[in-house]
């Protein structure tokens, strides 16, 4: 029940991530869409391809299939309202979407009997995959390979899944919270991973 | 056999269309069957990915990928033939694909049992999946998030045929010219999606 | 055993060659790893897809992935010994992991009983395949679709495999050593395929 609800705020988040990205880019009403729903649930897609679940468990998400896509006409209808709403939120919805999206993917993965590096990518994909997929059918770099510490986050949800660090509804939580806070951090304070550009 | 000579037309328009954007890109010759292949075959291909068919039920085509090599040879060899019909029959050609293909694809995901958001998805994949592929491996912005109707009308070919609306070789014949009308006249009144730009 | 060595040498190239992509587009650490991972591991992932093999299959090759994440490591914290041998060695070990991959590409999907078109793409897809994720995951037009021969010698080795042309230790070895040398004089002769630019 609070799992279906973090995932119902993670997919809310995602999806108008998508749709502002392609309302940004100048895309009609139904590449906003497209590109919401993308964001929303490529990474799952992405991460069941991987380890070997069907994609097409997807369509078993119907209800927030449909969540979703009320979310985005109400933004695509009132964007102020969303504007307004966005700037303070979005940040926090995001985290949220990271975090509950990474350690349900880790968990599936741990499910499946995976090893860790599996568990790990899982953890990535499904936290990180949707917003890769937007940005490529943005014609956009991705951003999350670039800007401050974001798919990182998401494997230490994996890696902390796979050894077993914590689990049961207390210790998933407290991964789930502490994920939601490094990811804040790490934006307000502008945590870097290094980098070395080569020309 | 009417269903094959349509799936035929709409392959062929599909790898010529990407056999263009290559050329347009200055891509190399190998360059051109890969984009018009991939135009032509990716959007089943991911349509069966996400409704649960084997991709690889894509080899069972060989005579279409056959012919699609040849017709984009002829076009590689003889570019002036094909802008003097190109230019003419290039979007009729498209329109049958798209709603040749949509069909399909929302005749297969009905076969399979899914619900209606997944027959609308297939569809729409289906028949527009290829184009974004296509635009992906050009390094452009997929045009038909952008422009006039497209995906629109393959998600109305999804809906009828999900709703069981028009059904059996009579009704899937009229919803078959009915979707190709409806984009030829989109793109000749220039119909388009609202759209909102934020910057 | 000579097959392991092999693909391990073709697995280091290409997650080399990824994580140098990242770093010249100024990705931090966590994007050098992943266009790194994505080079080398992609291609066969596509191709599994393709040919229906589960993607999850990748999961078995552990060593080899902690080995691409030991090396781009290295070539990330000393990056200056990289560019000296990589000028060097790039195209070779380039070339090395192409042959290789091809090759095995081309043994999977005969094996799978798939007619010879799908021998080709699968040999192609293994080969360059990862090469084309990581452009686009890196904001670039393919450049395998623009430049000197590449696909082609990995088509090619799909040909020679799937017509049964060489096969065997010896064969392999025979047709190994020769994708690898096509390679390298399409490179250092300036060898193209035939172009068209329209604009």
């Amino acid at each position: 029940m609070i799992w279906d609800i973090l995932t119902l705020i993670g997919t809310v988040a995602f999806a108008l991530s998508g749709a502002i990205v392609a309302m940004e880019e100048d895309y009609d009403l139904m590449g906003v869409y497209i590109l919401g729903l993308v964001t929303a649930f490529g990474g799952g897609a992405i991460r069941n391809l991987l380890i070997g679940l069907p994609v097409s468990a997807l369509w078993e998400q119907g209800s927030f299939f449909i969540i979703a896509v009320i979310v985005m006409s109400i933004a695509f209808i009132f964007p102020t309202i969303l504007f307004n709403h966005w700037v303070k939120f979005h940040l926090l919805f995001d985290a949220i979407g990271l975090s509950a999206f990474a350690i349900q993917g880790a968990l599936y993965a741990t499910e499946m009997g995976h090893p860790l590096s599996a568990i790990i990518v899982a953890a990535a994909l499904t936290g990180a995959g949707g917003g890769m997929v937007r940005d490529v059918l943005a014609g956009r770099k991705p951003l999350i390979l670039q800007k401050e510490i974001y798919i990182g986050w998401a494997m230490l949800a994996g890696v902390v899944v796979g050894l077993d660090l914590l689990s049961g509804p207390i210790g998933l939580t407290i991964l789930f919270i502490s994920v939601i806070i490094l990811r804040m951090l790490s934006v307000h304070l502008q945590w870097q991973l290094p980098r070395r550009k080569i020309t």
